[in-house]
C-alpha cells in the first residue's frame, strides 16, 4: 500500500465514517473499564505517522501512559483534568522533539540540505510546534478511525511533565510536551451537549 | 446528528477509509483541471468545524482562494511553491484570530468565565497557534474524507500575506496566517515516492 497511490480516492467516505470522525465524534470524560492494547496503540501510530508534515520532518513524539505510569502525571494536572485522566485506559503525552532536525536526513533522504532549513532555534520552534501539533490532530482522528474515543486536554504543567518524564533520559531529554489526549472507550455520563460551532461566514471567506 | 452520540462508533473504519485518510494519502503537486465548488468548500468546513479545540475556542480562520484571488498570493510564496499553488483549484490560507476569545462566550455558553482563560497575550498566542493548527489538520483530513487531495505548505511570507489579505478589513485585521493548503483533485506526475516514517520506537514509548 505505502508505495502506491490510491486510485479510488476521489469519493466522499460513507456517512458513517464522516459521523465517526467528525459529525458524531465527541470529547469524552468517562470511560469503559476496557484496556486499549499495546497492539492497538501500535496500530494507532501506524496510521497517524502518515499524516503530512513539512519536509516530512515528523517532530511529534508520543508517550502512551497506562496503569501505574499515569500516576506520575497526576501532580501536574489541573484539578478538573484529574479524574478523567486517571480513569482513562491510556493517556498520551503529545510532545515534540527540539532536536527533530537530526532525523531529517533519514526522513527526507533525497535532499541532504533539508536539515539546514531547521538549523535556527526560531525555525525549530516554529516547525516543531506547528508540525508536532498537526501530528497530535492526526492522532485524535486516527484514534477515532480505529473506533477509539478521545479526550484532548491542555490543562497541565508542561515544564514539570518534561522534567518528570523526559529530563533524565538521554534519548528524550529534548522532548517538549505540547498537549495530552485521554484515549479509550468512552461512556456518556458526563458528556457535554454538543457545543455550537462558528457559522461559515464567521470563520471563513471564499475569495475569487 | 449533532445532538446525538454515535452508538456504533467503537469499530475500526473499513480499510478503504484508512487508506484514503492516512495510508494511501499523499501530498500532491499537480492537479486535474477540475473546480472545487463553493458547495464542496462549505461541506469541508461543515466537517472540520467539529474537530475538538480547547474550551471549543475554535480560533482557526480560513480563506479559500480561487481564480484571480490566488494571484494576490503569488508574490509571497517561495519559488518552489508557486507552480503547484497557481495550478491548484483552491488554496486555503489557514489562519487564526488573535481575538478569538471574543467568541468564547458564544462557543462555550455554559461557562461565562471561560473568555478570561485567554485574556493574556501569552495565553492567546499559545492557544491560538495550538488550536488553530489542530484545526488545520482537521481541514486536511476532512478534505481527504470528501475525496479531495491536499498539498499543505509553510513556505511563504506570513507577515506579507497578513498585510495583503487581512490588514485593511476590520473583521479580519486580527487574523494571522499559519500555513497554506492547496486543495483539488491531484494528478501523479510530480508525486514523490512515499517517504519513510519513524519507527514506533523512534517516536513513541509505552510506559506502564
Amino acid at each position: 500500500m505505502s508505495e502506491l497511490v490510491l486510485e479510488d480516492r476521489h469519493k466522499t467516505l460513507p456517512d458513517h465514517a464522516l459521523d465517526q470522525l467528525f459529525r458524531g465524534a465527541r470529547t469524552f470524560y468517562t470511560w469503559e473499564d476496557k484496556d486499549v492494547s499495546d497492539t492497538t496503540i501500535q496500530a494507532l501510530y501506524d496510521l497517524l505517522k502518515y499524516g503530512p508534515t513539512s519536509a516530512n520532518n515528523s517532530p511529534a513524539r508520543f508517550i502512551f501512559l497506562k496503569g501505574a505510569a499515569k500516576e506520575r502525571l497526576r501532580p501536574f494536572l489541573i484539578p478538573s483534568n484529574i479524574d478523567k485522566t486517571m480513569s482513562a485506559p491510556v493517556t498520551a503525552i503529545v510532545a515534540w522533539d527540539w532536536e527533530f532536525h537530526e532525523k531529517v536526513p533519514q526522513l527526507f533522504p533525497h535532499d541532504p540540505g533539508a536539515k539546514e532549513w531547521f538549523a535556527s532555534d526560531e525555525a525549530r520552534k516554529a516547525n516543531g510546534v506547528r508540525n508536532g501539533t498537526l501530528q497530535g490532530a492526526y492522532l485524535i482522528l486516527a484514534a477515532r478511525a480505529l473506533g477509539l474515543d478521545c479526550g484532548p486536554m491542555s490543562g497541565f504543567d508542561a515544564a514539570k511533565v518534561d522534567e518528570e518524564f523526559f529530563a533524565s533520559d538521554p534519548k528524550m531529554k529534548h522532548w517538549r510536551s505540547n498537549f495530552l489526549v485521554n484515549i479509550g472507550y468512552g461512556t456518556t455520563e458526563k458528556l457535554f451537549p454538543r457545543l455550537p460551532r462558528l457559522a461559515f461566514d464567521e470563520a471563513a471567506r471564499i475569495l475569487k
